[in-house]
């Protein structure tokens, strides 16, 4: 085993200076591709080089750190997960899963280098580019493309509110690469929970079995631009008016299916873009990003039948087209079962209460269960909050996550699993 | 009289000009404070000084035009309207009434010159800052300042949603002027009709004789930053939600109000601002900016106290706070009766169809009607479309619009009136 109280320091120390990038209050705000993101990167390049780790930074910009402790043909564990953050978001999302990865690799490192380990299997950490979403849409766009769930080209190609796309982003910080990603066998992530449940629920350690299905979808209404005085009402196409349809129907389409102790479909309306949005100018036009999450096929199947319901009624109601921009489906899954019951393991030789849990909100862990071995594993967010300043988890608690990890990962690198 | 025909082309040919700045497809986008609004305001102050104006530019950034014919003792006569538009706009709205002001007063200027008019009152043209209240709110904010209506003081702090404040905007294109606006006895006001009525009726000059009654409400709902994924749904505080009521909520309120054939109550919400405004994060934080117009006091009346339930109603539903942030009534009114008699009187002279009309959107000769006799004189809008590329005023009542304030102004710069 690894000196835990030294590891635990490195972490802290790491994870605290991590947070001074793009700081916001007791936040961040480093949206992928912003100069904080570019600022955040250089800082962990540099510790990688510094610490002995091989970067490659490959052209969707994920950048991964190699110890080829077993040789070129030897298989590889991946870890990590990303620092890109939500505008004004907390500085435990994502980060938490770099920092304790580079530590735990380092740590492993240190134990191989002292002869007390004989690795199997090389480690790598990854952070991965654009995991958020918040400023290019669709969120997990790094790993998605790593996984082959979006090609490179259409990935470079998405553009930003103001037209910029991935490709010119990434440029103007430095992050467009050229290396080439290494085929990982296994893939480890911890990460907040950004959720309630071990809280409440009195756990440390949550084993992600399997994710919710996520429908996302961009919905547009067409008006007409009028002044809104002497424009009669009848005369009217009201873009905004469809869109504030759109929105309650989301909404109330949860509220109809959920009990209220058991609620099985997430609905939400995060973002609206309106043209031209002046106060006394009949929208022309108003677009809306929702989403509808569930862990049953079925009820985001009825879900979705019920949104083109409603879609329809929006433009019975408007007289005004309606048309879906994008939508992409997230098909409900399972983490690797041989990976989750490793990390229960090594929870419980911990002496961690460990809770089976499944994860609603999207992570890289996700994509990379299409391509190799994939487990997420949480700690607990205090109040459950998530994408917020305020977001928080205890010292302890993170270091029960990165003690977790250095154990899994330590057993994997040493042979453990197929 | 003067010449028709040499007016009727130099009109046109410095309104083609006019829509030279800030042009956007068929129409021009030069909000105000813009560096397109500062364009057309220096080949606005040029050609005034070209021609032998007084140019006065006030605090406010009013651009003022004068003619002293008869003696700084005497009175003024005020006419113009403003150049600034909405994002998007058409190339009539504003700018109109002010270059048919120029070329009206322009001609009585020659005239006067000649010895074939003896001018007993002075004539002013003007172009109001920002009208439309597209960038900054409140709209009519140059003529509100000239009114009373609002200080300088707060029209000058006032701040876009770039927190770049009117101050800031009139220095940066030079009109944070020094001068002292005119006082005016008269004021006449020539702008397109940008409704249906006209057409509709087959009449070519409107006179008009009152305005609606109009509130202007800036309302926000405050909820609370969470992740749209793993955020149960009755813990989140979606203030985006709050805001799709509100919006449907206010349209309800016109429906339900107005009958098929005869509309009462117009409401509207033209612009949303959302935050963070990312499509996996509840909103924290929405502001939707509502009008509600009706000629009928009554009638606003009810529907100020309608939307004051809907707000509870809104709260109740969501849990969330839904506060007024900003909250302007204008009361119906009516226009100066001898000066639209004038106008219907001069409109007859000529040969033009006439109709007496009620304006619903504002415009500065609203304000004006507070501090002196003011009339508002419109054209005919195809479609009755406004604020949009489209826009369109033909030729011919274009013209019919120029020489009937030509013929006001010469008659009003004679002695005509008390």
């Amino acid at each position: 085993m690894v000196d835990r109280s030294s590891l635990a320091r490195r972490f802290h120390e790491m994870f605290r200076e991590s947070a001074n990038f793009g700081r916001k209050g007791k936040g961040v705000s480093r949206v992928a591709g912003s100069p904080e993101d570019g600022h955040v990167r250089d800082w962990f390049v540099q510790w990688l080089d510094a610490n002995g780790f091989r970067v490659i930074v490959d052209p969707i910009g994920n950048i991964f750190g190699m110890l080829d402790f077993a040789g070129s043909a030897a298989a590889v564990v991946l870890t990590g997960s990303h620092l890109d953050s939500q505008p004004n978001g907390g500085r435990f999302d994502g980060a938490y899963g770099v920092i304790a990865a580079a530590q735990s690799a380092l740590a492993i490192k240190s134990k191989v280098e002292a002869g007390l380990l004989a690795p199997r299997r090389n480690l790598c950490v990854v952070n991965w580019t654009n995991e958020e979403g918040a400023r290019f849409q669709p969120s997990l766009l790094g790993s998605g493309v790593y996984a082959g769930r979006i090609s490179l080209t259409d990935a470079l190609s998405v553009t930003d509110g103001e037209g910029i796309s991935v490709r010119q982003a990434l440029q103007s910080i430095g992050y467009a690469g050229s290396g080439q990603a290494p085929r990982a066998e296994k893939y480890v992530e911890l990460h907040i929970e950004c959720g309630p449940e071990l809280e409440q629920k009195g756990k440390t350690i949550g084993v992600t079995e399997k994710w919710w299905g996520a429908i996302k979808i961009q919905i547009t209404v067409r008006g007409e631009q009028a002044h809104t005085g002497p424009t009669p009402m009848w005369r009217r196409k009201d873009a905004l008016f469809g869109a504030g349809l759109l929105i309650t129907g989301i909404r109330d389409m949860a509220d109809s299916v959920n009990a209220s102790d058991v609620e099985r479909l997430y609905t939400s309306v995060g973002r609206i873009e309106v043209t031209p949005n002046s106060p006394n100018v009949v929208p022309s036009s108003a677009t809306i990003f929702a989403e509808l999450r569930s862990y049953e096929s079925q009820v985001l199947e009825q879900a979705e039948s019920r949104l083109r319901v409603l879609l329809e009624q929006v433009e019975k109601r408007t007289g005004l087209p309606v048309t879906i921009d994008d939508f992409s489906v997230r098909e409900a899954g399972k983490f690797d079962p041989s990976l989750a019951g490793l990390a229960w393991d090594v929870a419980v030789a911990n002496g961690y209460p460990a809770l089976s849990v499944a994860t609603i909100a999207g992570h890289d862990a996700i994509p990379l269960a299409s391509v190799c071995e994939s487990v997420l594993v949480v700690t607990p967010s205090v109040g459950g909050i998530c994408h917020h300043e305020y977001e928080f988890t205890k010292d302890e608690d993170l270091e029960a996550g990165l003690f977790v990890l250095t154990d899994m990962l330590e057993k994997l690198c040493g042979g453990e699993g197929n």
